[in-house]
């Protein structure tokens, strides 16, 4: 097609809005391993799940045989309040680059909670609330899950409590801010409120937290208060069902203009956005209909892709829940500081580690002043000021247009921008004041927390 | 129609954008008083205001008699980066107050800079490219209009200069550093850099600023500056000319799904949304082609309308700008701490002045503390965090969707949602902790005002 008559902006139309999530575990022929007990080492049972789940969710879970759930209605009207999210075509940022490509992205920013993660939150509140539940725990690093989940809350009338990562609630407290206005109880994590946190506080005084023992200190809420269970924001394979609201409307956007993507890339911290962003176009993949690259970005200070290793291990710093097979630097990786709070977790997605392990998908690993750099440049050329995570994937764009511009191809880049920045102006100034710095694991660091994995 | 069938969001496609502004003053029969030279209190000439304004912008500004001004190819290009806004049916929130009334908005917030200033900033920047100019210099309040000028000079590579005020700077190092990002240079007012700071500064040691102080001082940089000239995000004909956009959007939308709004609500600090927003819909009043209710909402405390006076005043501290007819409270009335930066000026747009004394629009003061409250409820429902700003014409809208309620009747209510409030979260923790209050201006400070108006 002609380079230059798709819109810049494609809109979906209300009723051309998918109307069922896409499950991609459905069309592996190697499924995803399976999530084992920590205690009995034997595959999770449902009844077990749901003691910390809700029902449905835990039903979607395990389900990696139906390709398409319906998504309810009450969740389709939320999701019109910010859905359809815009396909958008780079025309500012291709001609800074002077690049043949076409660069497309998917722009998820455009709601209060300002990124995608709005897309799960609402599925989760709806499945809390239609089982009858009081309310809902959560942890949140960066603060977009525990955002998006008050948000959601506040819509079907859930309590919501998030356990926030210390670091970042002081660090952030218009994010806390934005939470307490939808109504969410937000502590900072570690706490005195809960077991797990009274443990970690008192093994390592002043610690500021990880996400790992927030999602300990919610996890154990959940359990011990009636009519409560605990939701997860990422790397669970119901996220990346209901993520996967991104990939078929980007895929709908496109079959409308006539343009198809050659290289997909997202971020990736657990995962929830880069799985949902690639689930239809991988599907394609994986059924043999077409073949595309797909590129995982990472930050060089949490390698989990690049650097880990393929093995069970522990989600959680107090190894309550369940284990799960995936690319991981050790439950007790401490990624130095890097202002991509949301991809700052020591493991991945399962399904994505599957598919990573069977090389459907590649994956880089970029420092984070570059990254930065490549943020500054989209914000100036198209507008929109990104958050870290979302930049990461930016740099990795910008890296890909270059090549095709020195090997002159045009190909189609798609990528996702999940989210806004407004809440990462601290990042933003360090980085404007020339005192960004990267730093990235030692050989010796990692083998040490290698060394710990579980033996299953 | 029917109440139901409308979408929840409509968006219009990339070929239905309006392609000229709408100038209101065309269509009045009484035009607004013109500006007068502030040392000859003579009607001001296109060469004096050259020396501050761009020779585009000057044109724009005296022109009362041409309807319809095509919008530069450059600027239409620009818009497409975020514009159409979508026109919004606030199903929810008619939902939650149980009223039969229909209601719209209008949501600018959509874009980096988060308001509405952008439709003018990037004119005003195209203007002065076109000019050969190197930079323009501006004050900023809240800082919404100095971000959106910033992202337009980094956009058509200018210089730009940004006196904010020093309370703002201080109390939002966040949107300074947007600003910083897209390479704008931010200096807190009063500052030691002109004329006009140092002397306020020995006035008034210690003072944190204002909106007339940045004004002077943003003045004197762009006349003593070769290659530099003022521009300004509100109160001129200029900006409610580009501002118009708002309301030629919101009209073709309402004509595609079949609606048409009785009632425009929108908040009023300077005017540049109200007169953007109410442009064509007045238009068609002033024409007598239909009759419909305007409303312009302003602060309790800063109440230019409703307990100001129409006269000739002042619009800066130093008294370098040209005087203007307009509803003021006098150049200097301070208003009381509010967390509405943008509505904190003590004068108003002429032409929108000018509709006022002749009764073709309304005007309601409210207070914060009921604006926060009806802000929490429309974030609630409608999930957009909003502007404490805009916050003001969801407070009137609702009252009016509850009049319609007491009175049984479907009207139809459009309001301006110029923007969201990402940046504002310590006005919102202010309300969340219970510790927000009211003040309003005595009757002897206002007279006290009042009798220092320039004797015209």
């Amino acid at each position: 097609m002609s380079r230059d008559d798709t819109p810049y902006k494609t809109y979906l139309a209300e009723d051309e809005l998918p109307c069922a999530w896409y499950n991609m575990r459905a069309d592996m022929a190697q499924k995803p391993a399976p999530l084992l007990n920590p205690a009995t080492l034997e595959p999770v049972t449902a009844e077990e799940l749901e003691r910390v789940f809700c029902t449905e969710l835990v039903k979607q879970e395990l389900d990696d045989t139906t390709p398409y759930v319906p998504i309810p209605d009450e969740v389709m009207r939320f999701y019109r309040m910010f859905r359809p999210s815009p396909l958008v075509r780079a025309y500012f940022l291709e001609k800074a680059l002077g690049t043949p490509a076409r660069i497309y992205y998917k722009f998820e920013g455009n709601n209060t909670s300002g990124s995608h993660k709005l897309n799960s939150a609402v599925a989760q509140a709806y499945y809390a609330k239609k089982q009858g539940l009081k309310g809902v725990t959560t942890e949140t690093g960066a603060g977009q899950w525990g955002t998006a989940l008050s948000m959601a809350c506040a819509f079907f009338g859930l309590d919501c409590q998030v356990y926030m990562v210390k670091c970042s609630y002081e660090q952030k407290p218009f994010r806390r801010e934005v939470m307490r206005t939808y109504g969410a109880r937000v502590t900072p994590s570690p706490s005195m409120l809960t077991e797990a946190g009274r443990r970690i506080n008192a093994e390592h005084p002043g610690t500021t937290g990880s996400l790992g023992c927030a999602i300990s200190e919610a996890v154990e809420a959940a359990v011990s208060q009636e009519g409560y269970r605990y939701v997860l924001g990422s790397v669970l394979a119901q996220v990346l069902l209901h993520q996967s609201i991104i990939g078929l409307e980007a895929k709908a956007a496109f079959d409308k203009i006539g343009d198809s993507p050659d290289v997909v890339i997202g971020c990736a911290g657990g995962g929830s956005n880069l799985g949902g962003l690639i689930a239809p176009f991988m599907g394609e993949k994986l059924r043999g209909e077409c073949d595309r690259r797909f590129v995982a970005v990472e930050p060089a200070s949490c390698p989990s892709f690049t650097r880990g290793r393929y093995a069970y291990d522990f989600c959680d710093t107090a190894k309550v829940c369940p284990l799960q097979k995936m690319y991981t630097l050790g439950s007790g990786f401490m990624p130095s500081a890097n202002h991509a709070g949301g991809l700052r977790y020591h493991g991945m997605s399962a399904t994505l580690s599957e598919l990573y392990s069977q090389k459907a998908m590649e994956a880089v690993a970029v420092e984070q002043t570059s990254v930065f750099e490549a943020a500054r440049m989209f914000a100036r050329t198209e507008g929109i000021l990104p958050a870290p995570e979302s930049s990461h994937a930016i740099r990795a764009t910008i890296d890909e247009a270059l090549r095709c511009k020195s090997e002159g191809r045009e190909e189609c880049i798609l990528f996702g921008l999940t989210g806004t920045g407004y809440f990462d102006m601290t990042a933003y100034q360090k980085f404007n004041d020339g005192e960004m710095s990267d730093t990235v694991p030692t050989d010796a660091e990692l083998e040490a927390n290698f060394a710990q994995l579980p033996k299953v």
